[in-house]
């Protein structure tokens, strides 16, 4: 089982000990996002993976690279070109204060400045069963959107399941129209067997009319011929929060309970919870037990530091049978 | 707008990641002090600050310096003289272990052994709105003492509003007598307009008889012709803590409603709910208004490290504006 | 007052800042183990106490002995021997994610590889009032639990009271049977007047039959010719965790109100809860002031990090005085 | 004597000790930059200095501005625009092994993307008695050669001192022709009065002949009519190595000795020279004692961590005094 | 290019900025050993490796596999096993102090208990050009020695090059006579294609006479049948150090030129030329090229930090190009 | 063999990776001082010592008091009283940037506000055989100075050799006059056996007339009934710097060979000196061997990190046999 992922790879600066930017000359690097978040969980998890993406072509770049690998990541389809990474600071926050993300520039980073024909996506894809895009690869550049459809569709003619990730943020580029974008997306959904997304984009970016959840997604799902759509959301009442998650499929809409969540950092839950889904795709497990599992998986990583979930099946699966109720483990 | 402050600069030396003080050889400096967390919250809120202080003459004291001016405090009005610093150990609290703080001498600090007339109050004031002054530096050295009265008596004189804050602790130095103190405090007291205190301070210091806060306040504001007097609190049910603030003015007192709050770090709390009461009444918002700000000001603070707030007025709004329940800021 | 123990030393090797493993190159080590746990917990509680064990022959040895001291515990009965240390690594939990801690090789530590004639237990016994004996030494090696049994032999002998903590893990070493174990602990509990443990360790080690906590206790102090038998517990409703404590002795069960928890460091909670039993019996305090004692001495250390309490009466007595309410301690 | 300096602000993050950047996920970050460093020793040495540059409107665009401050550097003249800042990655070198500088994106930084019409450069060059553009502007963007230019032009009609460091790297922005530069140099060099540069900028980048230095110097200085021409250089025998400077006035070529230097950080060596020749142009100082002075503080800051020196004119003095014998002062 | 090396991965703790192990109670991890040394510079170098060994199946099996794949190393041959690793403490000298190893216990590790027969040599060798192999694993424990003679019989048989390292220490395990040793090498060296050691190894372990280097190596070449014989050493005048190598082969001696060396951290100093030296048997260098190559790679070690070399081609061709002249690389 | 020291604990703030104060928030703590060095040193080489001092009582005190142990001295004779500790910062120096000390107050520290009568030096001077007592207890306040020479004098009357260091620095306490001081230390070199100092201190301090050095110590140690008196100095060449020292005996004077020295902290040389002469003279080594001894044990400590030497008998022992030649240590 091999699953590939598209997208950039960015550097994160974490603030240490719950501080903030104005207050500490020291941060802690780590190698992050859609694509690594998702491949580094699935490696975790037990499979093989390769990211499919462009970084700079010095020390950083290697670093990045060493990195990728150290997450379980192959770096066989990692092109050194440029000289820019795109990168974001991280200020924890701590009960009611908000955790807080400042980006500096990705438009000129290596994977925005790189042509879709630079990449060889025909022998990458070669023995690959599912390919992840992520929906920021739309938002950036003319290159990067390119790149992805041309991949995106490849893969679908191959037959390589396409996982997309709606991940969409007006902010990333506002020179993007929302008619450009809605047809840009369109456009991917078309290739897609497995789509992580909310209501809001169905109902903001894609224009639907606002319905039942249920309802809602069927209709996404058979315009588009999706085979699953998945998300996951909050809630808290008044002591305590809680995350959950669902999957629409066939018609059905599926959720799991909300699970009580004590953030210590919010960043790459979606991606826990996507590379939960796929496990269970790839696993054939029903969907109870699909969404426990991502749901768990994201649960852990949000009550871990950084982005990327670091947990085997192992530790979700013993996670789950105590029901989170172990305080230490031997 | 220009607000200055009179008082000591401290040392603060923090234990690093909730540990204790025989666990760690690190500690993290920062540069602290009432005057210091008022003003440099006030700069974050968009106001000029300058200080009016002493420090050592030597390399302590340009670290401590640049310290203030990177709080964005001025420094035009610090002098340089002595070679000791006051400074204090914090060891972090968790769960229902308490805060510890470690106070090292003080007495012998370069800001102790100034004399008032080693200031240029006259100037200094020149272009003054608000001068603050804690109530510390009339319990720390005969110098400081004449040199607090003889500034706000001037500031006074000259029509720059007077704050003051009570700040009382018998412990700063055990050889002040009861009388003493009062006396100093009740001659302190006709030159302010704008006094931070508690109910405490008004019986145990100024033998006030008990009363009802509103009563007690009312009363009090009358006796010594105060503008404002203001102040905050803490409550707690089974499961939660919470904090709040009052203001009286003219007779009427004026509360917020309790906020929770989960403290990181509970040092200064005081001084962000008054650079919050002083925003409001530069600003001229109404009383329900300000103590919002001011409580939320400080809910921040104790949810992050170190006692000087470092939020502006965004920051606050959009808390507020979500009701503390915004996870992540982008 | 002099308190001796016998047993291990270890390096704990702990991840900073809630991390795991994989994400720091950087750990912060600390001496550990029961006995110094204990020792250390009864050095800062005001007595006079001594480690009985064997450290490698290098610089790690001398920096380990170096901590032992540190911690308040004379080195005049550490043996220098081997080049080895037993060591475990410990990743801090957060909200529902528990902490973990993975064990290095021991049984070729030092300690483990020392025969019972290399100790010269009848002199280092001479002017000891307690020795506290881990029952780890019983399942580590033959030469360790050799030198166990015939260490908590002469002390019984010498009248010097001995406290036996079961400490029963099969993990500890796989060779050994059920019976073996089963045999090896009623002989040291022949010998032991003051003993920690739990139900579990009754049933499962001992083959007692299950019974009211009360009745089975009883029987097992009377059964063994125990003075005090005592151990810990924990509970939880929807929002809180709890931690409480109970003494057997004369046939009678005391038991502790549970008190609130916030974990941050659960490691060395029984130790903790042991100390304080221990000083009770010191002191000869009644009970209900023991239990409360032992029990607010493993919270305060739980709510710390490391293993090994470092608060003396003064901190625990100022903590039950405001029922763990206090935030601040200046 | 107030001084200004134009040009970008940078983030720099250096790994600690010694390592490579594959070997840490931790770095310290500095703010840095030609006009950083200048002015950041200048308010060390005792003069009023302020930037006119841009940074991010974000919370790392305020966390940079803190510590423009913290330098002693007025943050009045400093806009806030745009999102990025340009970044670079410093690995420290030993030994034979050199230090490695490695540059992220900085043609997307504010200060890159900011039109010389958004500064008031008129109202900022009011009172000042120097202003210093750094060549790198002339590489970067149309947006910063422009305002460059336009601020030369008025400071130089204003009678404000222009102080010009050619800086020149054709890496910066490898558009750019070799003619273009030329001109744009060529034009800058009208307005300058005080410039630093080295041979190879004169026969490199403005196509001098070679020829003695005293002989180019002196033409050089009489062909763009500029008052002073200084440079630093490096040399080694067997056993150690050498830094000097130089100064061109008025036809005659100044030489200082060579000092010897054991490199702890060579980064902001000539930023370190130019505020030690500026600073004897203020104080009216001999070239010999300038050049001394000059040499000293460029060599005390390569002996030092980070770009930007940090000593004041005593430190310089007694440094000279012992001829840099001194080993410890207390 | 596919390198294979066999052999212990250990975990070394470097004490931070020169301090010794009992004034820090941090210190840094890293994966070292001579297989993950000599293979993480041969990855770095540009070829494919790959690690046969076997790690703890625990949390830091994996973090140590995970650096492993960092240092650009597969981890496809790596099997988890038992649960302890070899490790070992560095405290770094400084002038004439000398630089500090002290070991943990490694016979009981992962490695050093697993039998030949838990490898699959045979399809490992499937695709390998070179096979490294560190003598240190006939010193360990029977099983070690079986498994790394069997894997040099096969390599040797399959025509894959075998490196063999003699990396003899009787420390290694005091239970090993000289006869017993001096066999095991004698076999191994059958199989040997190329070997790293020095005289020493020759006349004390081998117990050939001594002679001129030259006579000596030919005639060890010649009896073992030897393609190459190569190794390093050290001199130094009065002010400096030195590092120089060798290459026997042939029959004739070649050596470099003596090298400066300023270290910061000599561990894996052999290492990291024996990567030289195979990287010039791979590229067909000749022997001069070879040499100043495997030298340089050297030297640059052991001027940076930790035992394994990060420099590819470029890194050390610059360096030699300027003679390690460069102070500063952009 | 046991040795009392009588002086002042002192806080240590160590400014990380050769940092200036200005540029680090991160300060590393030790526990210092002559007598702190002294004894740390000698418990290092074998012998029992204690120190005779006050600290504060409070959480500093403790964690102060648990570094003494640490380094492996008794805290039975360290009371607990006032709250404040001397303490001073350090700024390491690299290559011609010197090392810089920056002192915080110390009059009013727990050590100096303690009067003579509080000591029990009757009981503390039991079973001692040498007793150190620091000169700068003569410079800082009445109590002190009393304290110091009426332990001195009961020293000298039971026996016990007195040891003493004049360790003389007018800037202690400028309100000291010359003569008052000089009559101090005469009274106290009536009760010394043993005295460490410099030709300077006879010169300056007492008002010897300058003399050939073997004539002026004969003098000295003649006039005050010294038996010996020894002190360390430095000297450099073009390229190296060296350390050396003296004893100076009956009237004769013995001189150490100068070792060549690269320091990376130098602060605590004399104090390394002192405890090798002493180790000298109790292990009755002949004055080579001895000053051999002491001038190892001072270039090892101000080539490692700190003030106080960490080297036992062995470490200095074989850094002598390979002349300081040995590279790595395993």
């Amino acid at each position: 089982m091999k699953i590939l992922a598209f997208g950039e790879v960015m550097l994160r600066y974490t603030v240490p000990e719950h501080m903030l930017l104005e207050q500490s000359d020291i941060v802690r690097m780590s190698t992050v996002g859609t694509g690594v978040n998702l491949l580094g969980s699935l490696s975790h998890l037990g499979y093989r993976t390769s990211m499919i993406t462009q970084v700079p072509d010095n020390s950083l770049g290697k670093k990045v690279v060493a990195d990728l690998r150290r997450l379980g990541i192959s770096d066989e389809f990692v092109g050194y070109t440029g000289g820019h990474l795109g990168s974001f600071f991280v200020e924890l926050g701590h009960g009611s204060r908000p955790e807080r993300v400042t980006y500096q520039d990705r438009l000129s980073s290596s994977f925005c400045i790189t042509d879709a024909n630079a990449y060889d996506f025909e022998s990458e894809l070669a023995d690959a069963d599912y390919i992840h895009i992520c929906g920021i690869a739309l938002s950036l550049t003319e290159k990067t959107r390119d790149a992805a459809l041309k991949l995106a569709k490849l893969a679908h003619e191959k037959g390589v399941k396409v996982c997309f990730d709606f991940n969409y943020r007006m902010s990333l580029n506002e020179d993007n129209s929302h008619l450009m974008m809605k047809k840009l997306y369109q456009e991917m959904l078309q290739y897609a067997d497995v789509v992580f997304g909310s209501k809001r984009d169905l109902t903001d970016l894609l224009d639907y009319d606002d319905a039942k959840d249920a309802d809602l997604y069927a209709k996404f799902t058979s315009d588009y011929n999706i085979d699953y759509f998945a998300g996951s959301s909050r809630s808290s009442d008044e002591h305590k929060k809680y995350f959950q998650g669902f999957i629409s499929h066939g018609g059905e809409l599926y959720k799991s309970k909300p699970r009580e969540i004590r953030i210590l950092d919010r960043i790459g839950s979606g991606d826990a919870f996507a590379s939960g889904v796929i496990t269970g795709l790839i696993e054939d497990w029903n969907f109870e037990n699909t969404l426990k599992f991502a749901v768990a998986n994201s649960v852990l990583t949000q009550e871990a530091l950084n982005d990327t979930p670091l947990f085997d099946k192992e530790d979700v699966f013993s996670y789950l049978e105590c029901d989170g109720k172990n305080e230490l483990i031997r």
